[in-house]
């Protein structure tokens, strides 16, 4: 199972998995309209950082494909803008968007537009397995080196990994970014564990985390995100991984808000702390992470209402807190540099800093 | 209102709010056994660690006035030790019951043991009230500093508190320890607005601080717990204030899981961030927070269920993640005293240390 595909059953359009019904449901959805997509961007359908890109990138293949001869490349550079509108943190969607932009500049004619947007949509979808494929690679190292040193001591060593929220393979297509070593390590007979962070307030970690490491059974614990410093002090953390929705030429990542929390307590902690991402999750026009990339504010309804299973497995809305209670509800948080052990990337991993991003990637620092 | 009161209309019982329905419910419950009194502090009817000792300390009396002539003062010690067993982390209810056992222990007679509980169970209600409200003023100086330096800035300056958990009125009897500063700001007009963490897994900050706050009509606004490094990070917060369930002689404090997390994120910003509490909450005996203070490991169903209102305005209970996903719940965490600025106390404030605390309560360090 993959997270999104194109449709075998009705051209110009893609199926993906409403990821709003998991876990109690798996609900398919078709998409078949720029619009669709959109709104499946923005309502969280689909979420995150490399799923989004790849879903943009679909998004205006689809519009392409039932475009019109006549006013189609305006018409397509307006979809391009409606997609970039929909989330503003992940810089994956306007890195895949680029792509696009770049393939529909080089279009001679309509026809030509809708097989190369249509195919580009189908390298960016192949690329994010592949490159997901090569960060687990990358991971497995770490993974492996913590299990050989645990079990020069016991016999029974278990490798504790922390997650924050889901960068797992419903948050790219396959394999996911932070789950991508766990799956690896878990394949290669490598014991491991990890703690989920429920990841309030949409419960990515309890809801779709939680499923995924389940269905792979790999053994996991879902926690509040408020319980990861208390483990980290008594030493059943042995190293915490997390994905990122942008990272700067200088390291800071921005990640689902908790993220920094978790960073500041690995530290504190001697515990190390990677952020597993592709080279597309990074901005290399910023360097202040913190004052520098976009947060998202989404609605407070998220905070002031849970969603799950009601006691006659039915899914129901409940209020959490008084009536008239104001919440706010930041999506991300900026993790610095400074407190990320390194970055697990599809080129290797690498040091959270300019110096560390630029060698991998083979830029000017 | 206050949280526990002796019932008037029925002799050798008190009654108490069931916190367990609030905020939608205010349930009042009347407790007239030793028995009922253990359930409802392990079952949280009541909780926060000031309350959980008077309501220790009025189970005693309440045996004690119940008690037959006979075995009398065996059952009572056995009462005393079932109480003990109710929750292992907050001091405060070994603090009360040793306070008890005192009394017990001087008494000559049923009658006269009768009488000395249940005056010792209203004397510690009162000394609770009266030093909730001496921490507020300890704490209003801090809160009147900090409006100042701000007002200097900009006529329309606010102070920013963020709170974790329950430390309010419903934690003790009257006041609160955290909250005391903020009501007694709030009387003397200073603007005030609270950062309420909803306080995963139980959700007291959500429940019960959203609602005391309202009650009061302090500005406060609802986060989920990993918003507060983001705040900081963006000087959005002022001051950290929160309770704490057991400080040990060196100033390391145990407080609801998620304390400590908030604690790093202040330091990293250069946040004060201080603990509000009695001197019943010292456990003079430990210095070592983290290896020594006792942390209760509640039931996984409070974080694999979530409970508040449906649509319909009823109570219901839903399941927020996959069917047979396993959870733990550490119902608290230590901060290191290298984290905390300081102790907002009865007798003042004090830094988090063995010298702060032993001068400030007239103790050899």
């Amino acid at each position: 199972m993959t997270s999104i595909w194109a449709n075998s059953e009705m051209q110009g359009s893609v199926q993906l998995i409403d990821q709003r019904y998991l876990p109690h449901q798996i609900v398919v959805e078709t998409i078949s309209t720029l619009d669709e997509m959109a709104k499946a961007i923005e309502e969280m359908h689909v979420r995150g950082a490399p799923l989004i890109g790849v879903s943009a990138a679909w998004g205006i293949a689809i519009a392409a494909f039932h475009a019109q001869e006549g006013e189609w490349r305006m018409q397509l550079e307006q979809g391009l803008e409606r997609l970039a509108r929909t989330r503003p943190t992940a810089v994956n969607l306007f890195w895949a968007l680029d792509r696009q932009r770049n393939i529909l500049a080089g279009a001679q004619s309509l026809e030509g537009a809708k097989k190369s947007l249509w195919n580009e949509a189908i390298q960016i979808q192949k690329d994010d397995v592949a490159i997901c494929h090569r960060i687990g690679n990358s991971g497995l190292v770490l993974l492996q080196d913590i299990f050989a040193e645990k079990r020069a001591k016991d016999q029974n060593a278990v490798v504790n990994i922390l997650t924050h929220c889901n960068a797992g393979w419903l948050a790219c297509v396959d394999y996911g970014t932070a789950t991508a070593p766990m799956y690896l390590a878990h394949q290669a007979g490598i014991p491991i564990h990890v703690w989920v962070d429920e990841t309030r307030p949409r419960n990515q970690g309890a809801k779709l985390t939680a499923w995924e490491l389940g269905q792979h059974g790999i053994k996991h614990t879902l926690i509040p995100d408020n319980a990861g410093g208390h483990l980290m002090q008594h030493g059943m953390v042995d190293i915490v991984i997390t994905g990122a929705d942008r990272v700067t030429a200088n390291g800071d990542a921005a990640n689902k808000i908790g993220t920094y929390l978790k960073a500041l307590a690995a530290k504190d902690n001697g515990v190390p702390f990677y952020i597993a991402m592709p080279e597309s999750t990074i901005d290399w026009t910023l360097s202040d992470g913190v004052r520098g990339i976009p947060i998202e504010t989404r609605s407070e309804h998220e905070v002031r209402y849970m969603d799950g299973l009601d006691c006659n497995g039915l899914p129901h809305e409940i209020l959490i807190c008084p009536e008239g209670t104001q919440a706010v509800n930041y999506g991300f948080d900026v993790t610095p540099a400074r407190l990320i052990s390194g970055f697990i990337t599809e080129q290797g991993l690498c040091e959270a800093s300019r110096n560390g991003l630029a060698n991998l990637f083979g830029r000017e620092s």
